[in-house]
């Protein structure tokens, strides 16, 4: 209270002789910083996407909600262009209810997650739990005949790494030095073929359950203390499970493996209602657009993933990102900031499946590659890369940058220049009012597994940023507590007032961004074969 | 294969020549060491109760069926004098199914537990969650009329702690240094009217909420992540709730919470069944002797609590202290020592509820205080010590020391002298053998909350050891993950080693262990008034 009478009376002294003088307006980084900071929406943003609406699996009843709503408020907010731009998905799936609890030997409520995109059960239906880890086809031999009615133990019941590290921490100053440490791209290293056999594993294993009569499987949890996913990282295009599959926390996992392996019998209930929704088979990316001064300058892009895994809220992954860049877009537009380019902001749908929004894009408007069409979802984006040529389509030199967000609620500590060293400096001194706010680092380091990667791939500057990792990777990421309390407050208010800096300074270059060279087939002229006496003797 | 042939070749060698010589008998902590190493049981011990029985809640099923395991192992390892003493207890009480979801504003599968000795739904019920945080009967007024139907929250949504020291660590030299500080009692510190001021209350609370017509109530897990206990720390015999409670996991409190702050109107179902059993109103201790070679000198004992809670499988507390008592009797049958007094092992009822088997213990054997005989479970424990005078009963002179178990899995790092510090350098002696096995903290310190309080209130000469904390304090303390797979095989097995050790030594010693002055009323001259001028002022 006393505070700002002063100011008011400050300025009216002030004001008052000069009352016909023009006073010089604020700059457009401390117009951000104002908007961000003193009228910051971020938190309502992401409190609506995470608490009201929840978990936005693609093509589930959620996202559905959140397509409209996130429309809803660009349009509040006076963006232009807002609308959906659909691609062919497949199926939605959502669960309504799930209990699991052993009955035998003993009664004991469990904690699990239905894997996305599997059958409920029907109704309770029991059986006895059958240690069956199956790692390939290798091990259907052992397992014919045994699974009727059973509920097999699909994967092996590892052992409980001890946390002696903590689960929430923020970067170090020389913990970021460290992070601007590029491995040179390799192209001896690229191999996705082991992840491409456990995809097409899965869908034999999926098969074999069925055929056997096995009532239903689990997976345990590749963390401990009841954090479960649900995750099923096996999506393509019009295909689904169909025998009831579940996650069990991992001690619920390995007290059954346990039990089973002494011969106790154990039995398990599991009551699970999923619903499959064919309705619309296409997910939809939401874009809206602050228009340039300059209609032939081109535009400047950020972007999130509006979708999520089925557990938790979805709020690490990604409302975090999703509402900076939302917020991002709401303070420009409230500021009054106009820029040359064209800013457009996008939020991606399937990017939990192989960033397919974000590849859809890409293939709609920047580049293509002739990827096998009969190739869809995870397995589509394993092969995507490596398919030649790129051919250039209408968007591909007017996108001038592609701004990422991805890596949960921690502040921007710096950004990943994906190998492009030539837009080091100048992300150095677009930090430069933002250092004293934590953002130091500029990392020549690649960074992947988000939308930007396709972007990137087909010469797009493309980044994604740095951010403390705080309890990511240690407890929310993609589990049951992936929620908005989870979130911090400051840090998001930090990530979108240097996203919207970033956009303005892209914008309003005289120069678009410097760009990497464009990516071309690797030749038998490339490669050399890395054998020494010792390794071709094994 | 080739290690064993060369030890027994080495054997012959050697013994061939001096056949008719005598070979020294293996001191008795090597023997003790052999014992509890290369034969060990206490991980089976260990297995057995916690994956097989599970949850020990006193007067539960879990518990009836491990007094019985318990007192065969006894009887098959050749221990003398098994029997179970029963004590006044109260109500058994268990749960055999909980749900708990969020109806709306979406679905969603919540994690929760019942709270103990709290009544179960009857079939699924929903109601509409209403924040109705109470700490004392003033909130009483303001929620009068608005609970018939709906499902109180009854704790406030307290925010998160970040996690930033790690879940799971062993004590370092110096932190083991830092554990000998003794903090001289005070005799103005002492004051558990708080504690029974919230016992009252929380019936008060229940027989409020039963009057308002409230379909249940939920509090928050004290824990993130979904841990829960189901924890209910104000039983007293013959009482228990009237209204379904649960315990909710805190990301699943503090969502509902929002969404009924801002108006989303959240809907809760609960299907929860559980169980009261008044079959057998009598808790048991479990006793069994090693009888000692001289009737009258006395004994000596070991004890560890065998009751748990009910979420998890009372694997760290108290399945490893009990598995540890165990296993040291069973390490001192096998290995055939005899000594001078009797060794007695005890495993404890009633611990969670107010050490209240220990206390049955020391009452009917060893000392009586003059306690409100209306005084029963946690209050019976919040008074029991301030009663006088001391009342030796007939063990009070026999009973030459009690060493306690309960502070997890973790392996013995020393002992607290319980301020008896004339048995420091005794204990210094015994850990001797065990500094190469991290054993080497004799610290003055008292530590409380275990069954050997009541002994040492009476003059025993009590203890517990020190151990290493591991994730005891972070994660599995009274919680669903106190588990099989969170224990340490190492640890308990160096445990039950150096338990069985001190036994022999304190049972073989010439002079029992030296005794603490026995204590006396405090009289208004033991006490001052710490006012000073400036506290007056407040």
């Amino acid at each position: 209270m006393r505070r700002s009478a002063i100011t008011i009376a400050a300025a009216l002294l002030a004001s008052a002789p000069i009352a016909a003088q023009t006073v010089p307006p604020a700059a457009p980084v401390d117009r951000i910083i104002d908007q961000g900071t003193n009228h910051s929406e971020v938190m309502r943003i992401a409190q609506y996407l995470t608490d009201v609406i929840g978990a936005r699996l693609t093509n589930s009843p959620g996202i559905r909600k959140a397509e409209d709503w996130t429309q809803a408020k660009f349009r509040e907010w006076g963006l232009a262009n807002v609308h959906k731009e659909g691609f062919e998905f497949g199926r939605g799936w959502w669960n309504e209810r799930l209990s699991v609890r052993m009955v035998t030997p003993r009664p004991l409520q469990l904690v699990a997650a239905p894997l996305a995109w599997t059958p409920g059960t029907d109704g309770p239906v029991r059986g006895e739990v059958v240690l069956a880890p199956m790692k390939d086809a290798a091990a259907f031999d052992a397992l014919k005949g045994k699974l009727r009615g059973k509920i097999a133990l699909i994967t092996d019941p590892k052992p409980i790494q001890d946390p002696v590290d903590p689960a929430f921490k923020r970067w170090s100053d020389e913990e970021l030095v460290k992070r601007n440490y590029y491995d040179l791209p390799n192209a001896e290293d690229e191999d996705n073929a082991g992840y491409a056999a456990r995809i097409a594993f899965a869908a034999r294993r999926d098969a074999f359950l069925k055929q056997e009569g096995a009532l239903g499987y689990a997976t345990m949890s590749s963390r401990n203390n009841k954090l479960v996913h649900g995750q099923n990282s096996q999506f393509q295009l019009g295909k689904s499970g169909t025998v009831p599959a579940i996650e069990l926390a991992a001690e619920d996992y390995r007290r059954l493996a346990r039990l089973a392996k002494m011969g106790a019998k154990p039995v398990l209930e599991i009551d699970s209602v999923s619903h499959f929704d064919d309705s619309d088979s296409k997910a939809y990316n939401i874009l809206a657009d602050i228009p340039g001064t300059d209609a032939k300058a081109g535009y400047v892009m950020a972007g999130a993933h509006l979708d999520s895994w089925a557990m938790g809220d979805g709020a690490a992954d990604n409302g975090a990102g999703t509402a900076m860049v939302m917020e991002a877009a709401r303070i420009l537009k409230a500021s009054g900031i106009r820029t040359r380019r064209t800013i457009r902001f996008a939020l991606w749908a399937g990017e939990e499946q192989g960033l397919l929004g974000s590849m859809a894009y890409v293939e709609n408007h920047v580049a293509r590659r002739p990827v096998d069409p009969g190739a869809t979802g995870i397995v589509r984006y394993l092969t995507w890369s490596d398919a030649f040529p790129i051919t250039p389509g209408p968007d591909h030199a007017k996108l001038a940058a592609y701004f990422n967000l991805d890596n949960g609620s921690g502040r921007i500590r710096g950004i990943y220049a994906q190998g492009n060293t030539a837009v080091m400096p100048i992300f150095e001194q677009w930090f430069a009012p933002f250092r004293a706010m934590g953002a130091t680092s500029v990392s020549a380091r690649r960074t992947d597994s988000t939308d930007h990667v396709f972007f990137d791939a087909v010469g797009i500057p493309a980044f994604q940023f740095i951010q403390d990792p705080l309890d990511y990777g240690a407890l929310v990421h993609h589990t049951n507590v992936d929620t908005f309390d989870h979130l911090k407050a400051d840090d998001l208010r930090q990530g979108a007032i240097i996203l919207a800096a970033f956009l303005v300074n892209a914008a309003n270059s005289d120069q678009p961004l410097p760009r990497a060279p464009l990516a071309t087939a690797p030749t038998a002229a490339d490669r050399f074969y890395p054998f020494t006496g010792s390794e071709a003797a094994h």
